[in-house]
């Protein structure tokens, strides 16, 4: 029998991706969900990875380039960015939460250090009711 | 130039995967992101299929069982099934509205019939603001 198939996002561990960027992750065997919560105002400055990312945000803003296209991004708003794709992020003044998906997984991500235990951002008392 | 990598949900053609669950999707090459509405009180029989799918509760309650693991499942809950394992989700009386991606990419959801135009059920506009 497979366990813990079904959590909770609280009950997933943060990690720093970036300074200002933390991740809870579901890691499959193919592929790596991340519920990512950004800062306001914060960067994500231009950067590849061989795994493919798909993603959506969830809350916030932010404006996001993939290659030589930028667009503005709000709940809703979709990125796709096939392996080694550069591409950057800045997040609006009320900060974003995000759902960014990886194939292959960010078994890089295993190194990254662990973030203060807080609660999660998203979803929050007024969220997805 | 790549084109159209970052898109709106409601730009994105709905499609019926199940007879009461509608799909937006983004494809990638490796990864199909898709945001799925599930219809109040519907059910997903037991399936299978050879590509993981990981996911996550937007809006709404449902009842996922995975293998021999069922739970309740609201905003914010995930699941991780990995390929050929058995699933089925039971749906809650408001409906619910899901991300579930897919790797391999599910190319077979070529073939589904288009969905009736309608603006997406999810964001709304209470949710992530």
């Amino acid at each position: 029998m497979q366990v813990n198939n079904l959590r909770n996002l609280a009950d997933l561990a943060p990690i720093h991706v970036w300074e200002s960027v933390v991740a809870r992750r579901v890691e499959g065997e193919r592929i790596t969900l991340a519920v990512v919560e950004l800062a306001p105002d914060s960067v994500v400055p231009e950067h590849r990875h061989p795994s493919e990312q798909l993603g959506i945000c969830l809350k916030g803003a932010l404006s996001f380039r993939v290659g030589e296209e930028t667009r503005d991004v709000g709940p809703g708003g979709t990125w796709r960015i096939l392996g080694e794709v550069p591409h950057e992020v800045h997040v609006g003044p009320e900060g974003a939460v995000v759902i960014d998906v990886f194939s292959p997984v960010r078994s890089d991500w295993d190194a990254l250090p662990m973030a203060e235990q807080a609660p999660p951002a998203w979803p929050g008392r007024t969220d997805g009711g």
